[in-house]
């Protein structure tokens, strides 16, 4: 296992940029790319950060990702649109998705916006921050390809399905909550199989309903919704309104990021920005959450109680002030994609030794 | 054990409106109170039935639930309004609310509407519900009295704190997902107690984190949210925007139904409504929901697999063409307050026998 390394964030987003520029990606995809990668990096999600480049870069070789596209809104109505990503990056499309849901939300009050023919668009944590840095409230939703059961079925209908919201704080860290409403996300099952380690049994089965503890098997088979019916409904939920009411591909007509690497995966997003200051002053707001979660902290006096984004938070604070650490895994990754596209990295790239 | 009773709708809802009448309940607090109790019976949902007349009488008796109310509509934006409830009931709150996010989405495409000082609404379901009769998607959530910890948290700081969601579909059987974000409902709970069964582990605790699996004892203890730090996200959506964005009672701010019946709950809603049809022709839209549903349904050979709402349905059609069967619970409770406001019931009350 190779050891991690600490880059500076700036470097990092200059690496992340050069590479996606170096792979056939567009400016304005790429710039739009490198910071959300970048991000996920300084929050501490490495499965959303530059972990990912080979598969995207190989998708943008194969037509999987379009680049450069045309996305185009539709307004819908005074306080809704539509965006068409032309098959581009999700976290390009989601990006402009989501700012322009904030455009809205600041003339009407709420802005709702839905994305079709899109792609994988990596944390919804990262567009419901755009709506906290804006002084809003934001909701995110994407369907994905097919890997989890509705409750009491066998085979897979719906996507791991993420639902995310995000709220401002006083102190400036956003309660940022992101949820797979799957039993387990499609990453937590890959760090499963990085790990070694095997899957406890109620987290997914095989078409004849036995219980799946090999991580690796899990694509054979499928996921189960997070707590049974609860988990299945707000999966519906994201599956309709990001799915069914945007024109996007619905259950399998998504592809998958993986094997369906030369068409768009057919995603589709959905977002909500509320504009808090139509509610009340944005101080008497924070003020409130603030005595909210004041109670909350104080509710275990024996172990801390954290908020949704807090963990990102410090992890944030940490790497913007001592740098980023990259995982080997993650090192792997982006010395492949620089070997293949002739990118030198900030740091020496290790050959392997002779006879090792 | 009382046995149930079979009784037609429309003589259940003379009952229902005649007893809040005589009870004391304004004319329009009454109608739609009536009107939300029946349907939560037609759908057999009992708990949010009659079964909880005694309570919302005492509640109006002793200042707990103010009537008549005055509720006032404040716009906030082109897209979101206010309601002050007044202290009204919540189900009349909460229906109003939703019928005014329906204009308003009728209108801009979206429409949100927060409820402040209200009181426990019932079921988010009939709210949904009325969002999908009006072709419209419908999210509703309330916060409620604290029973539930956060996640790690080991005293109770938010409410069951419900979420739902409603669709119209093709066969005018909309789908209806409403789930506590706890990991058991505040019903749940007193069913367990009714049928004197124990709770299984992990879903309430006491104050020093040991298991509660006597129901009588959750009151004393509290809830967990359901599936861990995704329950408890969801929980702190909810309480964000139907507590905190609305001006309501927030945590310990909002009282309990049952405990503290001389003043109303500071209970907060948030209800959006999304006119599909600005989005895509309404018909394209039912059919590419029943292209969804039509997989799920299939996804298991062997068994059901049913939609959200779908049980209810089935109720509902039954309990319209047979009438409604009361439960043994249900009619205790409303013989109680028959006899205690001299309303005479469409049954023959049965005393107890004599050295019975």
């Amino acid at each position: 296992m190779k050891e991690p390394i600490l880059i500076e964030h700036k470097r990092l987003h200059e690496l992340c940029l050069t590479i996606l520029k170096a792979g056939g990606v567009d400016d304005l995809q790429a710039t739009s790319v490198a910071d959300n990668l970048v991000w996920s990096e300084l929050v501490g999600r490495e499965n959303f950060g530059l972990l990912r480049l080979p598969i995207y870069l190989e998708r943008v070789a194969q037509g999987g990702l379009n680049t450069p596209c045309v996305p185009k809104f539709k307004d819908v109505s005074l306080s809704a649109a539509l965006l068409d990503a032309d098959g581009g990056f999700g976290q390009f499309a989601a990006g402009l998705a989501m700012d322009r849901a904030i455009e809205i939300a600041r003339i009407n009050g709420v802005g709702s916006v839905g994305v079709r023919n899109s792609n994988f668009f990596g944390t919804g944590a990262f567009f419901v921050n755009q709506a906290a840095k804006s002084e809003m409230i934001g909701l995110v939703m994407s369907n994905s390809f097919p890997k989890v059961t509705a409750h009491n079925g066998l085979t897979p209908v719906l996507g791991t399905n993420p639902l995310a919201f995000g709220a401002p704080r006083e102190n400036g860290e956003s309660l940022l909550f992101d949820m797979a409403t799957s039993a387990l996300a499609g990453s937590t099952v890959r760090e499963y199989i990085a790990s070694g380690s095997s899957l406890p049994e109620g987290l997914a089965i095989n078409s004849d309903g036995s219980a799946i503890t090999d991580p690796a098997k899990v694509s054979g088979g499928a996921l189960l919704p997070a707590a049974g019916a609860k988990g299945y409904g707000l999966s519906l939920l994201v599956e309709i309104l990001a799915g069914v009411l945007t024109g996007a591909g619905v259950s399998d007509d998504v592809g998958s990021m993986y094997q369906d690497v030369t068409e768009p995966g057919q995603n589709g997003h959905f977002m909500i920005a509320l504009d808090i200051s139509c509610f009340m002053p944005l101080e008497v707001f924070k003020s409130r959450l603030n005595h909210l979660t004041a109670l909350i902290k104080a509710s275990n006096p024996q172990d801390e109680v954290l908020l949704p984004g807090e963990i990102r938070w410090r992890n944030y604070n940490r790497s913007m002030r001592e740098g980023v650490w990259l995982s080997g895994d993650t090192l792997n990754a982006v010395e492949s994609v620089c070997r293949k596209l002739n990118v030198s990295t900030p740091w020496t790239v290790k050959t392997a030794a002779v006879g090792a």
